[in-house]
């Protein structure tokens, strides 16, 4: 990817003489800011503006290894033929009309991907707006030189982004109000061959950038995706675009991206550590925030003191930290001490510390800088949140020094301000200068101290050590019983691969006469469960086929008849001891086309239907991952002990979880694991039900 | 409340000469900002900069009809007493050292509250900053000149707000950014007298105010509170600081206040229109955009046209329009072909329509201002969202013309902005003097035109035409019972209660012996229900008292038994038929101190200690405003025939929270009602058991 970002030589082509062209712009753009050789391309011309045009690429002479090619989309494939020829080994294609497009557009795609593939040939777009790196001050893109006029501001956040727009009004938008320096921003389009993937590879290791952002309209390689993301010591924050219905359907016209199932994206991107933004200016806010505080969290301490002058926005900064999982800091002795000495004698302490009649008696400076200093100081305080205002009585260069002060203090801190408008941005450019995250809105601050303090180091990733199968002979039986199976297997069949994978499976039977069941019955203890098992049929409760609750020898005799008449002698019946117990879960692997085999856990039952509490992991997955994956059901309350049922051994579950991956990585042709319910019984899980698909 | 907010005479209690103290700037405020007579009281001088200086109010003359007080705490009672003994009609006590400070404080405004009461003169305050009115340009507050010294900016949106900081500050902010007009702006404090309501009453009648924002510690009198908002006809904003307990707790400190239940506030503000922020710049923005908007939509249609630069941005504004229950429009035949029109040919036409090709071939200003007329004129589109970009390619009055097309549109027209700052700012600015509100956030600008969508007509609060009892000698027998009852009622007693106010309850009856036991479950039909009634007793299941699933004659003795045992010859047996139905609701009444009663509905059973589904309204309700607040339940879906179940008929549940509403009304000393189950049979709830607490 090096000769994306750090050409020899670059022709451009579809150069043009046309101010008003964007063939025009990209050639002045990339004149004006690389200083290696630039070869505009273009047979209309002989030179542009005095520089020699050639008529054709094969023309260009060495050192070439990049083109940037801007002519309507139905020239592109003989163009990017002819790059391949001439020995260039990346194309940024800039134009649009290919899979965004119509069928012909689709087309034309297909021929640019074919000449990548037969040539190898790199092919960055379609359908973009190229790169803008601002640390190296390189424009490879048709964004009017308005842009970029009033110079780049360089930083370590890098974006990539399928939007052109994005790249561009986006990019003067963050310039002029200066409180995000860039490193590299990325429009990658279509995606034909360069990808999200490629591109943040390459940024993992580029020493030039600290955090990375991304938009996205869909992940197709999410494995690969989420592998890259865990090897990542960087922040990644990623927003995601077509979340809706409607949205996606946008975005299938917008860049031909199919969006995929959301809740299982967004497990799998919490899994490697990845923030979600939601809107377009957070996402910068928590790139510039990451920026500032790029390490994890040590340890689940999230106790912050709030420095304000509003009684009202102390107040409000609590219900918002309450929201986001932050305490509000006990203050220790010392600190209430310290603050006691700069406040009038009536004034409680108490955090959120409201400072207005301290600096009515001291002025702000001191009254902030003495406060912060006692909070900093403070080990039951983690981070600290500064409310200010500047205008009016409080002036922009108090509050700077408190900046200053804060820039250098050793735990993350966080400002807020309101006031003057001219002056509220000059104190957040300044406070960006000093390495330190100010916002105009509140709940954005806590927001982005929230992304910053949550982040936390990631389970290994290593061997589970679990081994799927462990009793002598299992692996060979497992082969055997999934080396014919087609489509859906019945749950007996499917209980008993689980069974061999070491899950623990309810006690059950096949029984061949109503003497044997009543046996079995009488083994296993009333009340017990039959069901009538007919090949291929998933719908066994609709169909009458499932008996409950059968409590007494006599009930057995007649509930067996009458499934046998349900059935016409086809199928065969399954005894079950019955399994009582709370909560009800549900377990599975689904085999996603983006992210491969994936984890899933969740609640069952009729509610949770409405009230969907699932979990997804890209497989496979250790102990430690599955622990940290049932961390992340939202309703955690149910699995520790709800109404005097015993809390779940989530020991158990991660290994079943674990279990699952492994069962869905070792055998392909398995397509969906589906173990519901999995009921709690006495804390400990116990496959109910279970249906295996094969493909 | 007329002499607070145009005054004949003002005199300044507490004014200094001293140009760092709070009682100069007062002063000086008021002498440059108010045309009327302004009269210094403060026995160390005779004059203030040239003008006179009383030494006591007592002395100052004709006409004054207003005094703001800002001296120490301590002093305050002496002066307010003089005040009303001078015949002035109202004091703003700006200083602060009240119940917000401790013991003494409190102590100090017990007395305050007395001579209010006592004199009857009105108190605004104390601990707060009085008044800022920009439209007659009054500043009757200690804020520092430079607040206002680039002028205030004059519209119709007042605030009312519980904080000084956000009356100051925040005005401040408001004012230089310029994209909100202020009217009035009231800092009300601690409330010893003057308080939310009597503002509010004061602005629903006040032709300058067309908005009314409001931030709250409490509602302490939340009965009036509600009354006047269904009575006003303008939007009303309210964001309340602590909902969280940390926030609460900092809220006692703030400004003395109870914070109150949650829910239930939030209930009665859905109740009668009120719209809720949630943040300071949101709620601004909310206002904002009212003041533009301030019609009720009169249907439910929420279809929006986007108009945007950027296929992400459309798909991004689809996913939030989603959250906020738009749709995006479905655009007609006209439109797509004025649209297809000005697309180059490959382009199809979708909403969210990406205007970015048509803008390579016509020019932003032209592309569109002809999409805008298009959507604008199409049936199937209620309101328009505008994506632009300003700076580099697109100028800002390129935007502005199309900008003025939108503020003379039929349709509401809501703008996103991104691009350079500067122009950014001017679009904003321009757009307000339009009456277009325009964002930099993209979510703001959905979460602000759903507001303005979502504001629909308030159900009328008439009459119910439901009388509590229909039955000859229903209403003495209803007397009868509740006269000598105290505590809590049991499930018997609750559910007489309940069916003479004509509640649909489960068949039961008391029974004297084991005989009449199993011919009553002979006439109702098995399964039925035994339990043992302990006068006061609620823990009943706990107890072993409630005994369900009896099908036979031979179990009913058996668990009569049981039951006799454990209540060792106390309390009465009740016998039941067993109502076996979907879902379980609960329904109520809570007597708030703040709200009176409240009617609440909302989902039983277990897991709805964990989903919480529960809404409440202000007593009384009519049939309307029940199904309003049925309609209010997030979980919709389980009452519309979930799984099979019938669909709940909501008249009949309607009725049933209308009588709740009622009984309460009628019966002061019932402090709760709590019908839990509700069960849900055939489509028809059933009171299953019930607890009526009397006081």
């Amino acid at each position: 990817m090096e000769f994306f970002f750090k050409p020899k030589g670059i022709a451009i082509i579809g150069a043009s003489a046309n101010s008003t062209k964007g063939g025009h712009v990209i050639l002045n753009n990339v004149m004006k800011s690389f200083n290696g050789d630039v070869y505009p391309v273009n047979p209309r011309y002989s030179d542009i503006n005095g520089k020699k045009c050639y008529s054709s690429v094969l023309q260009v002479p060495d050192p070439v290894d990049l083109a940037i090619i801007f002519v309507p989309a139905a020239f592109v494939p003989a163009v990017l033929q002819e790059c391949a020829q001439r020995g260039i080994r990346g194309a940024m294609i800039e134009s649009g009309g290919f899979a965004e497009s119509g069928e012909q557009g689709k087309q034309l795609q297909e021929s640019i991907i074919a000449i990548h593939k037969e040539t190898g040939i790199r092919v960055w777009g379609p359908n973009c707006m190229g790169l803008v790196d601002a640390v190296e001050g390189l424009v490879f893109s048709f964004m009017f030189p308005a842009v970029w006029e009033t110079g780049l501001d360089p930083g370590n956040v890098s974006l990539v982004v399928q939007s052109g727009m994005l790249s561009a009004g986006f990019l003067i938008d963050i310039m002029t109000h200066g409180i995000m320096g860039i490193s590299k921003a990325c429009s990658i389009g279509n995606k034909a061959d360069v990808d999200e993937c490629d591109i943040l590879e390459y940024l993992i290791d580029d020493a030039d950038t600290g955090v990375i952002g991304l938009y996205l309209e869909s992940i197709p390689n999410g494995r690969r995706f989420v592998g890259l993301c865990r090897r990542a010591e960087k922040p990644i924050v990623v927003l995601r675009g077509g979340k809706s219905q409607k949205g996606a359907e946008a975005a299938l016209s917008h860049t031909a991206s199919l969006a995929g199932d959301g809740a299982l994206i967004s497990g799998a991107l919490a899994q490697v550590g990845v923030v979600e933004a939601h809107d377009f200016k957070q996402m910068m806010d928590l790139c510039r925030t990451l920026a500032d505080y790029p390490e994890v969290a040590l340890n689940d301490n999230r106790r912050i003191a709030v420095l304000t002058m509003s009684g009202a926005a102390g107040i409000v900064s609590s219900d918002f930290m309450e929201e986001h999982d932050l305490a509000v800091a006990e203050l220790s002795a010392g600190t209430t001490k310290a603050l006691t000495e700069i406040f009038p004698g009536w004034m409680p302490v108490a955090n959120p510390v409201d400072l207005w009649p301290a600096v009515e008696l001291h002025g702000a400076e001191k009254a902030y800088i003495k406060a912060f200093e006692a909070v900093c100081h403070d080990p039951e305080v983690d981070a600290v949140l500064i409310h200010s205002f500047v205008g009016g009585s409080t002036s922009l260069s108090e509050m700077s020094n408190l900046m200053e002060m804060a820039g250098r203090a050793a735990k993350p801190t966080f400002g807020w301000v309101m006031g003057k408008r001219k002056d509220v941005h000059g104190l957040q450019v300044q406070a960006k200068e000093l390495g330190l995250p100010v916002f105009g809105e509140l709940y954005r601050a806590v927001e982005c101290m929230a992304a910053v303090l949550s982040r936390n180091k990631l389970p290994d990733h290593g061997d589970s050590g679990i081994s799927l199968t462990e009793t002598t002979g299992a692996e060979e039986n497992l082969n055997k019983l999934l080396m014919d199976a087609r489509g859906t297997l019945d749950e007996y069949r499917s209980k008993r691969i689980l069974r061999l994978c070491n899950f623990p499976v309810v006690e059950e039977k096949i029984i061949s006469s109503v003497r044997e069941a009543k046996e079995i019955a009488g083994e296993f203890g009333f009340p017990v469960v039959l069901k009538g098992l007919l090949a291929g049929e998933i719908h066994k409760t609709e169909l009458g086929l499932v008996r409950t609750d059968i409590s007494a020898v006599e009930d057995v005799e007649s509930t067996l008849f009458e499934l046998q008449k349900i059935m016409s002698g086809k199928g065969s019946l399954l005894i079950q001891k019955q399994v009582q117990g709370y909560p009800e879960l549900i377990a599975g692997l689904i085999r996603d086309p983006q992210f491969g085999p994936c984890v899933m856990c969740g609640f069952g039952g009729i509610f949770t239907e409405i009230f969907v509490d699932r979990v997804f992991a890209v497989a496979p997955i250790n102990r430690d991952e599955a622990l940290a994956l049932i961390k992340r059901l939202k309703t955690q309350k149910l699995l520790d002990g709800f109404r005097g049922f015993a809390a779940v051994d989530r020991d158990v579950l991660a290994d079943i979880l674990v279990r699952i991956g492994q069962l869905g990585l070792a055998y392909p042709q398995i397509k969906e694991i589906d173990v519901n319910p999995l009921i709690v019984r006495n804390g400990l899980p116990v496959a109910v039900d279970a249906a295996i698909i094969v493909d």
